[in-house]
């Protein structure tokens, strides 16, 4: 008989005495110093140990970008801007966010299908790195370009012939509206060459969320072999390298961390020879959840309890318009809870109780967790989602239902 | 061979030299009177005759009230309380706009599970019904009608011993956070007489989104029997009685329009009886996709024309920030097509071809319509989202990825 699959232990939020800490500060106090419930909170010394984590894992050469649709709070964006070495964007509101934090605009790249000429034009004035993502956005930039007197810092986002298996988004291989099809490559290098544009590198992304380590060793080897290939295509030297990222966090019961050592050591090896073929090269990794996501917890109060029919309702004042992947509507085919726990109850020692833990909106849909076993909660204590550092508040629909939204903190 | 089903044909908006008008506004000027895309436009000619629709089906004596939560938009609430009896909230925010329009505030009932002392508060200050769904907001209701000297408006929200078959969603029946238990009224009747409250009467709702005319008709026989057996055994006369919504409205492929009369024909063949049982009480039914849904669309300009690998992708800058629902996100176990067409291009007498249409984001969840047959587009045409009136901006997470907001216009 197999044992039911658990979630991988939260030990990275100290507790004390039954509370768990955030940066240093009792929950219960936090909460006061928001002055509201439901928030989210973010941990800066897990962000800045995360960033460390991963300098140690991987190779000293290769950059550490920061993804950041993954939280794009300013407060938090600014801290990672001074331990990485670029940040990339998603839109030309990202962008504005990423250039306030000082970080310099060739540092910082604009990938995205669709990029409007408004879009393309901000990111060609900041001076920006811009990952073209189809012939129309060449022709575009090369307009703008001359319009605006400035060169453009033109990537070329690549729809790679693989894809990262097991990752838990697909975003290369196949037909995709994601950059251009690597087949295609020569014939838009040839393209951007013919309007007067430098072509200063690729930029190629195979998948997100991945927990399996094989898989993004597989991915990496086939992007750096397809980089070489790519450059061997290309008029002008390879100056920017954007390999993708895919490093996922565990969510949901059975799912364990990534392992980076291997994932280095394979980068370690490989990485000599991508050197030695492209010289001028800047390798650079993009991480958004991995650097975030293990960071931050959402927080919500117990405003009520209810028995009906024999289950527990723990019904608090936050739920999906806050946090939409919790509640299973992100992405999911299959509802799984992410780790709930009682932040005021830490130390489960007295009666635990099966509940079922929602929000305060009128659907079914508003489930923070579905039958989890938790200490006996009452009606003032905190309700913790963990793993909620990444497409948390950003990627919920805030107005729904016309509830407060949810305040961030970095602490 | 069974054929493919197709959508309902979309026969509200009409058609003039290739064009949708929305409002009597082509959407070609639409789009340049609102000034960007994307944006969702709502009819409120379409808003007025789907009100009389119904009414003219329903029984007189029944009232109609709407449910919000569908489409918070002021203008658009404003128009509606001008043509319904009451207005459905789900929130303090939602209370607030509905008070905004003049409607009388006995007429605006407040349901939701897990109100705040606050919402609670505001809602006796404001002279709103409250639909209490526990026993702690009974008790919480008779502390502010003493508190503010106020006597609150009570009416119990009922968790019914049965649920609507075949609704999208199931909101009665078994375990539900969901109001009362309806095995529990007697005693919470009798807690609220205690604690000098009158209970004016009962909320019975069983589920929503049914495209089920049978289901529907029997839920309501259920409701009016349940709703018969709760009011003898309560101590004061039922004044209101909310028998629920769960009208649907077809989105997918293979989906039909409800047929309204036998629903009216079965309200009428039952009410007389309710009428004689409850002499004092107000019958209403309340509805919020049934009224709003189909009068809306959402809009968005096609910014990119690709081709992958042969498939051919339209990139829209509007996408699944906007409408969460059309992406197949929001509650949706298999992912569907919502009814899509290109507004400029509404006769499609010329060549088709076989699209995704997707959006800006970097995420392959952002898909508005996955290969569907539409007219040959180009960059600039207008593609539309229909049945977008319900559950679409305020059930979007607008801030996913920093792109601007869609506005809302009503025409």
């Amino acid at each position: 008989m197999n044992a039911k699959p658990v979630h991988a232990a939260q030990t990275l939020f100290p507790v004390v005495d039954d509370c768990l800490q955030v940066g240093g500060v009792p929950l219960t106090r936090l909460a006061q110093r928001v002055g509201s419930t439901p928030f989210y909170a973010y941990d800066r010394r897990l962000l800045t140990e995360r960033v460390a984590q991963v300098r140690m894992h991987l190779p000293h050469s290769l950059e550490l970008h920061y993804s950041m649709k993954a939280n794009p709070m300013p407060a938090l964006v600014q801290h990672l801007s001074t331990l990485v070495d670029g940040i990339d964007v998603a839109s030309a509101g990202e962008l504005k966010v990423a250039l306030d934090t000082g970080m310099a605009p060739e540092r910082i790249s604009f990938a995205g299908p669709g990029k409007s000429e408004a879009e393309l034009t901000r990111a060609v004035a900041a001076g920006a790195v811009v990952h073209a993502e189809s012939e129309r956005e060449i022709r575009a930039l090369a307009k703008i370009g001359e319009q605006l007197g400035i060169e453009p810092l033109l990537v070329l986002r690549i729809n790679p012939d693989f894809e990262l298996k097991g990752s838990g988004m697909r975003m290369g291989g196949g037909a995709k509206q994601f950059g251009i099809d690597a087949e295609d490559a020569p014939r838009l290098l040839a393209l951007a060459s013919s309007l007067g544009l430098a072509t200063l590198g690729f930029h190629i992304f195979s998948g997100s969320q991945s927990l399996k380590m094989e898989a993004i060793i597989e991915a990496q080897a086939q992007t750096l072999l397809l980089a070489e290939r790519l450059a061997a295509q290309a008029r002008d030297p390879v100056r920017i390298l954007n390999i993708g990222g895919g490093f996922g966090i565990p969510y949901f019961p059975g799912e364990a961390a990534l392992d980076l050592a291997p994932i280095g050591a394979a980068l370690d090896a490989a990485l000599p020879r991508v050197h030695a073929a492209l010289p001028q090269a800047q390798v650079s990794i993009e991480l958004g959840r991995y650097l975030v996501g293990e960071a931050g917890v959402y927080v919500a109060r117990v405003v009520d309890r209810k028995v009906s029919r024999g289950q527990v309702f723990l019904v608090t004042d936050g739920g999906l318009h806050h946090h939409l992947a919790a509640s299973g509507n992100f992405g999911q085919v299959i509802r799984k809870n992410y780790p709930v726990a009682l932040g005021n109850r830490m130390s489960a020692s007295g009666d635990t109780e099966t509940v079922s833990v929602v929000g305060p909106l009128c659907t079914p849909l508003d489930l923070l967790a579905e039958r989890m076993d938790l200490p006996a909660a009452e009606v003032g204590d905190l309700v913790v989602v963990f793993q909620s550092g990444a497409y948390g508040r950003s990627a919920s629909p805030q107005g729904f239902l016309s509830h407060p939204d949810a305040p961030e903190v970095l602490v």
